[in-house]
């Protein structure tokens, strides 16, 4: 189950390392950028997650983070065509929402276990975990980050967070099995609005300045 | 007197939510980002100091921050042309100045007391938990920063802390009374400017490139 | 030895104040926003560095860094014009370089004596503690980052901290030399693309949407 565990998670690594070099290899970028932003997008969220914890950053005591994102931006950079067919692409976009789905409710376990600012601690540092990264990334390129955009996938991060925090609450005995279940619930969600191109619904938009204004 | 500076960090924490949410409404934005930012905005500047302390976070011991912050965005959210009214709009200005005098003044209190990089660091300190978490929600929200604008926000507060790190310094006596004094200081100026429309004068900018390149 | 390299420490505090106050002079910024860009990228980096190692901030400790960097950004805000003039300009550009490498390498020692993540963790430090402020300045300031430019700049500081880590390991009794030799190979590849204003060459960059796309 460990490895199990642990092989998604590299697995993750390498979909945020690939996503974030594909996503900005369209604006032109040198290999140098290319390995900084695919590294800050695999670790850059739970990294945040450590320095609030204030315990050791989870990268320095196993630097297979660091070392496969690393590998998984220089394969992208090199061959980025290859990364680009619509097959491995998408296959990408997968694996990217299932690390996400994997990276928060791994880091509610570890907020939980050092009993930090419950119960909304798990909940925040989960999401901060799964997003931080690409936002962080995303601020670096200049682009819009998730938090501006109608993309559906913080908002299935959240609520599946909300979901194991309640359910571990209530069925402390089943924890395990509402990891697994709230992974699935998120990947579920995330897998839909990939697949159908589904993006936030517009009553959980404020209007636009167009509608509004005038 | 502990009671009453509490409330009006609450209310500070309102304001800065609000704000926070309404400035960002135009864009279009989702009911989760509406969150973040509103939160970021309201723990940020604090968040960011006690990092740099090395001490635990503020909001993880006084979840109060949190929840606040976040039904102040939510509220902000559902009733966004309600907050919007001139009147209220104009209420959540002053509060929200208000609020970033408190969290400043506030601020130098804790780090004074940690005798962090004195005499500089509750200075540094006062104005990065001032204007941090803002900072934090334009870059997020892709606008120009604080750092970047005229707008006379900034400055007062720096003025502000200068002064109570003086006025400490001479008469350590008074603290409190200087803490008091300090900030309606800061919140004066900040009234002036909402309330006249006052920005950073041409002296105290560099020229900009149309003026001065070729 | 050591009053030698603190010296050129101050210097390069000093290039980095500079040069950001007059790259964001362009811009039209007002005098509080100069000093916080110019101290930021002052001291951002290494700011970064220890928050990271969970050791004191290195300024707390001497408060020399903040003053230098303010006094840099005061200077060059009053006197753009001056600080404008070519040779002056050429001259914190190098200096500039110099600092890089310099705080890059000094990093490295840092981090290596903490034994943080071996053998990974000083040269990811290391590039930080360089780059880190003037990618902070640049966010803040809303331009594009240095790691999405071709500027010939966080490449040669990447390569001497991998020689710097490579030759350390082999030859570990003659660290002091390798520590020079270094500081010299970046600052040298620096220098000449300042010179020869020499960017990242085509093989090391993406295509541009441009080129690739239909």
């Amino acid at each position: 189950m460990e490895i199990f565990s642990y092989s998604l998670a590299m697995l993750g690594t390498v979909a945020f390392a690939v996503t974030a070099v594909l996503a900005s290899s369209k604006q032109g970028i040198a290999l140098f950028g290319a390995c900084v932003l695919g590294i800050i997008t695999a670790i850059g969220g739970g990294t945040i997650r450590d320095l609030t914890l204030d315990v050791p950053v989870f990268w320095a005591t196993d630097l297979n983070y660091i070392w496969v994102g690393l590998a998984a931006s220089i394969a992208t950079f090199v061959a980025t065509p290859f990364f680009k067919r619509k097959l491995i692409h998408s296959l990408m976009l997968y694996i990217d929402g299932l690390g996400a789905s994997l990276f928060a409710i791994q880091a509610m376990d570890k907020v939980s276990e050092l009993q930090f600012a419950m119960p909304v601690g798990p909940i925040l540092l989960g999401v901060i975990t799964a997003i931080g990264g690409g936002v962080t990334r995303d601020v670096l390129a200049g682009r819009k980050t998730l938090i501006m955009t109608r993309e559906l996938y913080a908002t299935p991060v959240l609520l599946g967070c909300i979901l194991f925090s309640a359910l571990s609450h209530i069925f402390p005995e089943h924890r395990a099995t509402w990891a697994t279940i709230c992974i699935a619930f998120i990947f579920g969600i995330r897998s839909a609005a990939i697949y159908w191109k589904l993006s936030v619904p517009d009553w959980l938009m404020t209007k636009t300045a167009e509608d509004e204004d005038h």
